[in-house]
């Protein structure tokens, strides 16, 4: 599987990868997907300072952005962004690259961005905004929100995918989002579409006595709506397999055009 | 244009519309959108507390999120909460809805949600948000990021595309994206594509004197791919017409499907 990947290293331009995630610059999941990209591939990485879960595509328009260097060596840059993970991509591209990037990597997220997970996703933000900027863009996620995840059992994956992507490339406004299940061993790889799933049960109520207002965690469980079809991302997940879903950041319903132009 | 819609209106059972925006419940837009529908249908508001601009689909997962009843009155109730607007439509469809709603509408948004700006916008994370809770939902966004702007020319198409949403119903998992633009009067309006655009020039440095690591201002120009394209979003807006973009929750890349499998 490597012969490929290991000959198309070997060239004196290394590739250059940015790297970005949405668990912070700290998590085992973009520490590992480091530790495994950084033998083969020039890095940079721009990350947040802390967990930014669930912040989709968002940006900060609101309040300055600040970041600082965190590490610096051959081959690897690390720095840490107050902002979210879209706006770690974009201070990336407009002040820190060398050179432009052969692809953009969200990830590895502590978590399922399967179905419609994606569209809340930081990790997902990472390689939208990359994909906006005409990049080629690649979010790794394990099915495992635990700090203390697994990741062993992606290494290959990782690799291999990576390759993938350099060599292959991706069209513009497209991008793979990759999802792992929590397992020891894959069945393999397949393309999928994304499952039509919905989160119920959202909102569990706090104690607010003395304070002003309501208060409340967001919670909830995510139900299946077509548990039996077999070319989703869900499906294989369910069934062990890596699950590849390619993503189109042109979000047109083109089905429902002809309906529309008969109502207006 | 209105006799079909006041006739429904006039029913006993008053359509019910949740509404939520990413300006803040005291913003222009949103009071204008208010003041044009509450004459005929019954209202439920729970809008963010403050400016929420740019936050996408995202939703608060670090710490608890609050809510306060703002206003009460026969037809009308109007909450203000300290998440995203996503959270505000997750918040109202678990706790605060007297009935399910016909419609959920977000905005009218303080600026352009056209093009790959749909991708970043908290006004369409209210109605993305609602799709895929089974909801049909509309975004409406004027072109004018003025708080001050004038939203007067939108009344009677808000009135129609409102009315034709309801009685027309839309797909579940998919929404509408509808941008006017800066004009007293508008040519008509026209069903779009999502127009390929980039932003360039995104970061702003601030002085950073005496403080730790580099401070930024994301800003940006949007520069555009297809200008001469003549059925997106952004051709319509730039020839006065109002842009009705409709829009799926599934951004799978069914075309990519193919290349992807030969890889893998």
């Amino acid at each position: 599987m490597l012969t490929g990947f290991v000959s198309f290293f070997m060239t004196e331009n290394r590739p250059y990868i940015l790297i970005s995630n949405d668990d912070g610059y700290q998590a085992g999941g973009i520490n590992f997907l480091i530790d495994t990209l950084k033998a083969v591939a020039d890095l940079l990485v721009v990350a947040p300072d802390g967990p930014r879960s669930g912040f989709s595509t968002a940006i900060t328009s609101a309040h300055p952005i600040h970041a600082v260097l965190i590490r610096k060596e051959q081959g690897l840059t690390v720095y840490a962004c107050s902002g979210t993970p879209t706006d770690c991509v974009k201070l990336a591209l407009n002040r820190y690259i060398e050179r432009r990037p052969d692809l953009v990597i969200g990830g590895i997220n502590h978590g399922d961005n399967s179905s419609v997970n994606a569209h809340y996703s930081g990790t997902m933000g990472v390689v939208q905004e990359a994909a906006m900027q005409g990049l080629p863009a690649v979010a790794f996620s394990l099915c495992d929100m635990s700090a203390k995840a697994d990741f062993t059992p992606l290494r290959p994956y990782l690799i291999d995918i990576t390759m993938k992507a350099l060599m292959a490339g991706l069209p513009e406004f497209t991008c793979l989002n990759v999802n792992f299940p929590k397992c020891p061993k894959f069945e393999g790889v397949r393309i999928c579409r994304m499952a039509r799933s919905r989160w119920i049960n959202e909102v569990k109520d706090l104690d607010n006595a003395g304070r002003c207002g309501d208060w409340y965690w967001l919670v909830g469980d995510c139900q299946e709506l077509e548990p039996d079809a077999i070319d989703t991302d869900r499906w294989a997940l369910s069934h062990g397999y890596v699950a590849v879903t390619p993503t189109t950041l042109d979000n047109t319903a083109t089905r429902l055009m002809p309906m529309l132009k008969s109502l207006f």
